[in-house]
């Protein structure tokens, strides 16, 4: 039986691009780390051992991207330098990246538990990302949502 | 001001260990292959272009890691080969998937808007990845969810 999948184009898949820029390696190691305050290279570099050059290329990346953008800061007696923040398109990759996390909490962490949760400001209660319709059901088991062509599908020639 | 953050290891992030099996060239969109019900290595090729070899390493570095499991088939006349499902660590994924491609279709999408839509099976509508916390609130904006240490967390040396 032809997979009905086969008869779509992915030519101008989101996942694809997406993926064209998270899928680098460390690229999401370095939002991780902007996501949790560590704007400077130096600090990122001290955390993560990164490789100097690679840590450049990703920022790098990311700045070109528009997932951060570059502020300028000063340390009393040293040049200017840039520090990294995130701009809305970045902030929206909050998502991905807990999901990012509890796939790995759940399969990859150690016995002593993750080290580390995101919790709701307001409530104080752990937050997870989950599959949700428009119409309110939440918590889909990934069972429940299926795949459908949208907007831009195009057949493959 | 220091940041908080540089006081914690990230030995044992979650994040990390993750994107070491996911941040691989390819790995992501050959499991959006699976989830759209393409399992066979040449239906793969066919649709995706990504190189032999390419493909033979990301669909073994997959099953290495549970994500995948190989299943025979065998075409009449042909020899058996293998197919490749997702395993329930694989299905585990789809949240995440459904996070990359929402980014991408906000973003990244040909002005004609994405080539797929995720749906609910039950009653049709649109599905997408938000934060909800474990009080019931859901989508959540990403600055109303903020990161704590977990019951992993280690203090840098």
């Amino acid at each position: 039986m032809r997979p009905a999948a086969l008869e779509w184009s992915v030519d101008n898949c989101t996942i694809g691009r997406a993926m064209a820029i998270l899928g680098e390696r460390w690229t999401v190691v370095v939002l991780r780390e902007v996501f949790n305050g560590i704007f400077r290279f130096d600090d990122m570099r001290e955390r993560t051992g990164i490789p100097r050059q690679v840590l450049t290329n990703r920022l790098a990346l990311l700045v070109d991207n528009g997932v951060l953008r570059r502020v300028p800061y000063r340390e009393p007696g040293a040049r200017a330098r840039d520090e990294y923040r995130l701009t809305e398109k970045g902030f929206d990759l909050y998502p991905l990246l807990v999901a990012v996390r509890e796939w790995g909490d759940r399969y990859l962490a150690d016995p002593g538990g993750p080290p580390l949760l995101t919790v709701h400001r307001d409530c104080g209660a752990p937050v997870h990302a989950v599959l949700s319709c428009e119409a309110g059901h939440t918590d889909l088991p990934p069972r429940d949502v299926v795949p459908q062509p949208g907007p831009g599908a195009r057949r493959r020639p």
